[in-house]
């Protein structure tokens, strides 16, 4: 019933894998009752239109030669992904709860686990494994131990023979990044052009995937805008298994999981997925997966705010930076320009047991003096300060494509002789990890004059700016516009935070 | 491909909308190039199995009669809906951009226009309507309003033959509630029996239903846990349109963009939806919609923190208070008792232009002394207060399962001879709507010892709590135990508000 599953479904099809069989219990019980309630369309019809081969067993409960029979035809079928329907009774041999609801929601109870016993012939304690069922799976250790002899002895020959493939597979197996990876990451000058993040964001993955072997990925078609190709290597499909370029359709959720799956399969395997920032309401589930799972999948989010312009309202994230932020074991990467992009890729690559998120510009940024990957790595930062004794008047701090803004607005006020020192805060969740002597060296607590911009929901943003500061930012829907007109008209600019610094100080 | 549209399209067949006619739009184009890299299951068959009636118009360019010929078909058969396939040429007609992804994401250009004019032989100027073309479509707007003339004449008879009946149909076009209708919301006392907010909701779903004709609702297959079966209500299904209790199967998205076009097809239409708070996840995309649009939905969302116990860190809600207090115009409300249901229910009624969420316990709750519909109404309100001159020792702020606790801690103060105020934080959305007098009367800004205490996560508490204050909750994800032991072990209990009231006054 739950439709973000046909994503994967058709996928699966799609990519033609001829390994993967699922089991659907068919047994007609839901929560609420008989699935007829809500659910009467032909699941086999639907994942044959999928493109899967489909096999019916009609007894599920009992009919155990048409069980080994259906896994035999699906092993058979090897250019598509086969769906075994087994019908069966819920709840099968308790005799007052069989066939309900009542067997998925809560335990069976003493009295009827006994009738059960009873009722299937099973005279046995409970956990007591009997003898014959002992000795019928003890055949697997032996077989299973020699299955490893051999992949080792195989291993060890294409090792002597491909060393450097061989050291590439170990590294994903283990999960040991090649030493000295992050040299490849681009690094930028204020004289470099101005540039999207988005677009920077694709010099870095075309950057490291040169030097990490398990970096794959894509976006759920829109990698013309979230730029996200790899230029080395070509689609990953059906006959080509070793292109990196993952074409996931649209099909948010599925990404996500599939992702999920990757990471989980090898700590060496690094995926990455993209799609605009605001339609990560569409695989939030899937994100809330990685960080309760702990896989380090890169979520590549581009067109990140009302920047993005004429797409309007239903294409323009307000809530979702504050979202992540609440989200736990999540790291949300708001990078200004090219340095920062680049550390917040170096973070994302480092960080293989939590989800990074990037929310990235569509729009042209300036390379900021005072940007780096360091900076990054401590999550906020200091890029600009004409005061001195750790007491600027005022402090201004920025994420993204508004630390540009923010720094706008510092030149204006130091003008006017004004001590101001700007804060670039790229991650909350990194800043909440330093110490607090250099917490208190970016942020002093004596300093309560302190404004935010950030073109999205103030919400939380009291916590860096305090009751005496301001919070510049959205709290409504965005509107349709181009983007230069759109942040004077919500207010998002450097006048504004040189009249809220004025308020302030 | 995006998987949620499945769930709809599998009701839609459930429910046999026969007069729901879907053009397909077979163009062969997406964003990232040919359909063929990402999609290539067979969409008639998957509408087939889904119940879908279903016809290919193979010429979709020029094929005037086909489509006529499509569309009678379609309006023939009445127990299904139907799918007309229409394989088509994207941007058919320009020469230079036809059948190619850049006719979808930007304007043809003023030369691609002239090219286009010419090569279908459209001489005329831009917005120009031929004197035939307007001709051909004038007999429209007489046949129009004799077809208005007619429906008014037969409503008029109705009324005059059923005037009860014609008044409701009325009320619910208009979406003028019935005068008196939130008497029938049930008041509690302090000595009501301790129960589950979501049990209450219940309550209030059942008195309200009496009174107002155009709610209805239901859950996606987690009725019998949300508590929002109408009990003098039977299932809406195919053969029983009158009744109200709606089956929507696991299909979360789809259950909130049905209340969307129930909410805005009439203003006396009140749909609610409901699954299990975490569950949001997957629906978000169309809770975010109900905002955008001002679709007065109400989402019942139930087992809303740690206190569902068992089930764990998947099911147990943590950044969603928070992720929703971020999204603009939803009202996000947190009852913490029988009255403060009530209210909630009070407010989400009224509210037919704004969603609201109500998050409702699993676990059984005191009724508490001081709650009252009114103070829900304004958002945040003092439920106890042993102080005098708005100058309490210190202030605690709960919200929902968390008030009681706060009210604990507040006894245990006293006790100790501490003069402290116990706030009620249903609705940020609300107290922010406040006057400052009011909001100065209820959290004075000379009284920086505040705590709150919310099992969920701490993010934004800071603007309610100062940098002075202390916020309790649960900033990791959740964990699998029985109530009562995962408070404890999370540290949401009375004795740690007592300590922070300790430290911070």
């Amino acid at each position: 019933m739950e439709g973000i599953s046909n994503e994967v479904c058709s996928l699966a099809a799609h990519w033609g894998l001829g390994k993967l069989i699922a089991f659907y219990d068919d047994n007609h019980i839901s929560i609420d009752g008989d699935t007829a309630i809500a659910f009467t369309e032909s699941v086999d019809t639907r994942f044959e239109g999928l493109g899967w081969h489909v096999i019916w067993v009609k007894d599920g409960n009992t009919g155990y030669d048409e069980i080994r029979a259906a896994i035999e035809e699906a092993k058979a079928v090897k250019d598509k992904p086969t769906l075994i329907k087994v019908t069966t009774t819920i709840g099968y041999g308790s005799p007052n709860k069989a066939n309900s609801y009542s067997v998925h929601g809560s335990a069976l109870g003493g009295k009827e686990v006994d009738a059960t016993r009873k009722n299937l012939g099973w005279p046995y304690e409970p956990f007591h494994v009997p003898e014959d069922v002992k000795k019928h799976w003890s055949h697997h250790t032996p077989e299973g131990a020699a299955l490893e002899a051999e992949w080792n002895a195989k291993f060890a020959e294409y090792e002597k023979k491909y060393k450097e493939e061989a050291a590439e597979l170990k590294s994903i197996i283990n999960g040991e990044l090649p030493a000295g990876w992050e040299k490849a990451l681009p690094m930028y000058t204020p004289e470099s052009p101005a540039d999207a993040t988005r677009n920077l964001s694709q010099q870095c993955l075309n950057a490291l995937a040169k030097v990490l072997p398990g970096l794959l990925g894509g976006s759920a078609d829109l990698a013309s805008s979230n730029l996200t190709l790899l230029k080395m290597f070509g689609n990953f499909q059906k006959d080509t298994p070793k292109e990196r370029n993952v074409r996931f359709g649209v099909r948010e959720h599925g990404m996500g999981a599939i992702c999920n799956g990757i990471a989980l399969h090898s700590p060496g395997l690094i995926p990455y997925c993209a799609t605009f920032f605001v339609f990560t309401d569409y695989m939030r589930a899937a994100i809330r997966i990685s960080a309760l799972s702990e896989a380090g999948v890169i979520y590549v989010m581009t067109h990140d705010s009302i920047g993005l312009g004429e797409d309007g309202p239903t294409h323009q994230p307000i809530e979702h930076l504050a979202s992540f932020r609440a989200m736990p074991n999540i790291l949300m990467l708001r990078p200004a320009d090219g340095n920062e992009t680049a550390g917040a890729y170096k973070v994302a690559v480092l960080n293989r047991k939590r989800p990074s998120i990037l929310a990235l510009s569509r729009q042209k940024l300036a390379q900021l003096p005072g940007t780096s990957i360091e900076g990054v790595e401590k999550g906020g930062y200091i890029i600009s300060d004409n005061s001195s004794g750790n007491k600027p008047d005022v402090i201004l701090i920025g994420t993204g494509s508004e630390l540009e803004i923010a720094a706008k607005a510092a030149d204006e006020l130091r003008k006017e002789g004004k001590a101001v020192r700007v804060v670039s805060f790229v991650s909350w969740e990194l800043f909440d990890e330093q110490s607090d002597d250099y917490k208190e060296s970016v942020l002093p607590v004596a300093v309560s004059a302190r404004v935010s911009i950030e073109a999205g929901s103030t919400f939380g943003w009291e916590k860096l700016v305090g009751p005496k500061g301001k919070a510049i930012g959205i709290d409504r829907f965005g509107a349709s516009a181009p983007a230069g007109k759109i942040y004077k008209e919500f207010g998002i600019t450097a006048e504004a935070a040189v009249a809220a610094a004025k308020e302030v100080c």
